[in-house]
């Protein structure tokens, strides 16, 4: 297929939303969209076009994910063998990904650093090119192709948001941008620790060594934090608004931006976000939907009571409706409850327009007769 | 903001999966990334600027969704009012998409047909211009941007799936395409009528008059149907490969290509598939993935009998844990199960890698012992 072994120039989305909140153009690098999903590749096809005949006996990797991607990529592009080395906990989605790749996937190791010290071994051991996720001149030089493809995308830029995990991504970024357009500010955003293990581990699984921290240091400008759950708000912000399936790691600019941890000081040019992989579980996209709209206020959970007799879920049902919720879930609930031997206890999931109309049809239905049961104590 | 009032030239993405499958080059037209999220700004962007000073006084369109996004993002571009008479049953989150682009929303009509009676009437009595959303010429000239956009994006074109809902899609495209290239083959791409009025609604509420299918009949070389179950796939199938939210009606020419109902039968030249729009709500989102893991055997629901006493529960949660199925729900099952008094059923949704390993969970949870428990009959 044409262009199967290069890189795809990824497209820039301006964010008209991102823009009115931010009271400066947003534009977002849609990174997502880059084959096998993640930036990874760029670094991966740098380094193995750099190589040359030196992985003519194949080449090796350690990766929970999208840098395993990436490799098996290059090197199915290049025709030489693949070996990927992940966790033995690695999603099963994940192992796929590599395997249709036509990559040898290995499980060995309780964590990435445990199957990064492995593929180092193997490469050895096997004469096979090892090649590190970023802490390789060659694989930042590719991931700094889209520091060039902004320069030519978004003239006008003046900053950029870039997710930092093992910090080849920004280093790349900073050095592409540093020599045509030194103004560029250039900011990292970080996950909060807490949430590494869960919708960010994109950026998790890296642990920056002493040097990596040096060029972070050196080419961000500054560095702001983002916690889970402004995460997942963006992925769902990204989702509804942009179109655009992100995963926790990549949304982690767009969770700056909404929730103010990082806003535009200078006024003029374009404010960059760097949206950097989209591989993401479907299930646990769904999770992260559920999750959003339970706390916007659009899931109501209501407990009533009822006489226990035929038809009498039926009257408050049509209430209900009547109120335009839409009916998610009923369900009876017997247990923890004091009630009286000829009453039941009915527990309703709603979905709701927010927290406004949530009260309404709450007020709704106590006001017609239907009274929360007790809960034991 | 730059560029607020133009429409955007949408990225294409070639799919390399889907190029596998039908063994050919497929290039997906992300029109779906398309400023209020659908092909439907073009004409409306087009309309009124052709209308000039006639919508001085404002205009008025009827429909349930993405036009009456579209008007009112055209109408706030070039700062004329705007009203957009939507049915009763619209969805919030459509009505809240339109009252922030500064429209007017009035629910008037059980059906789109209606809502675009009274808007029609609505325009004569107040002397605003009525935009119909598919049979007017210009409006149909504003969507064929989309073919003009693709005779220089993708130069090999031999043949283009198009969404057909009232056909002002595929009458614009195929018009445009038509002087330049006729040899381009024009596939238009419909779903069952049974599944109109769920998850490809932007395609279902139109009912093309006689003129309109006259000019889907001249302008389609061909037309395929799919069902809702296809679409929902093709939906997933985007969501998890292309890294795009893509809505039910925007889906459908991926689903005719994954389920087979069409495929290439020349060789040479690239088959482009649009995905007209995006506007699909989360929660709809997370449903359809839902739908889909149970179908993919990705959901296994397994019904157990337990003595009813102290740390039942615990080994067989290990078991499950130990054969790599990851838990969802567990309840406690009590109605229509015949059970002895001292036993319990307990009912476990759990995660799999597909039906193979769902087989496999299944039978280690039997061979240890754990019954299914009689259903009472």
């Amino acid at each position: 297929m044409a262009g199967a072994g290069v890189v795809r120039e990824t497209p820039i989305l301006s964010s008209r939303t991102l823009s009115e909140r931010c009271g400066a153009t947003v534009v977002l690098k849609a990174e997502n969209l880059q084959r096998t999903g993640s930036f990874k590749l760029r670094g991966a096809l740098a380094k193995v076009a750099a190589l040359g005949e030196k992985c003519a006996g194949g080449v090796v990797c350690g990766s929970a994910g999208n840098h395993g991607q990436a490799v098996a990529y290059a090197a199915q592009a290049r025709g030489v063998a693949c070996e990927v080395f992940m966790p033995v906990v690695a999603p099963i989605a994940k192992v796929e990904a590599v395997s249709a790749l036509g990559a040898l996937v290995r499980l060995v190791g309780a964590d990435v650093r445990e199957s990064l010290d492995a593929a180092r071994a193997r490469g050895a051991e096997a004469s096979m090119a090892f090649v590190h996720p970023f802490a390789d001149p060659e694989v930042i030089a590719g991931q700094g192709g889209i520091g060039l493809e902004l320069l030519s995308q978004v003239p006008d830029i003046a900053r950029v948001l870039v997710p930092v995990g093992g910090g080849g991504l920004i280093s790349g970024v900073a050095i592409a941008l540093s020599s045509a357009r030194p103004d560029v500010e250039v900011i990292g955003v970080r996950v909060d620790a807490d949430a590494r293990l869960t919708i960010a581990d994109g950026i998790a699984v890296k642990e920056p060594g002493r040097e990596m921290r040096g060029m972070v240091d050196r080419w961000a400008d500054e560095l702001v934090t983002v916690d889970e759950d402004e995460v997942g708000e963006a992925m769902v912000f990204l989702l509804e608004r942009a179109k655009l399936v992100v995963e926790g790691a990549g949304a982690v600019g767009v969770a700056a931006l909404i929730d103010g941890r990082f806003s535009p000081r200078r006024r003029g040019g374009s404010t960059v976000v760097i949206l950097s992989g989209g591989n993401v579980d479907p299930g646990l996209l769904a999770e992260v939907v559920r999750r959003h709209e339970t706390q916007a206020g659009r899931r109501l959970v209501l407990l009533a009571r009822l006489p226990d007799r035929p038809g009498s879920l039926a009257p408050l049902l049509a209430l209900v409706a009547e109120q335009g919720a839409n009916l998610l879930d009923v369900q009876h609930i017997r247990e923890g409850i004091d009630l009286h031997v000829r009453e039941s206890a009915i527990q309703l999931v709603l979905e709701t327009r927010g927290p406004a109309h949530a009260d309404e049809v709450r007020a709704a239905v106590r006001a017609a007769g239907y009274a929360e049961p007790p809960l034991r104590r």
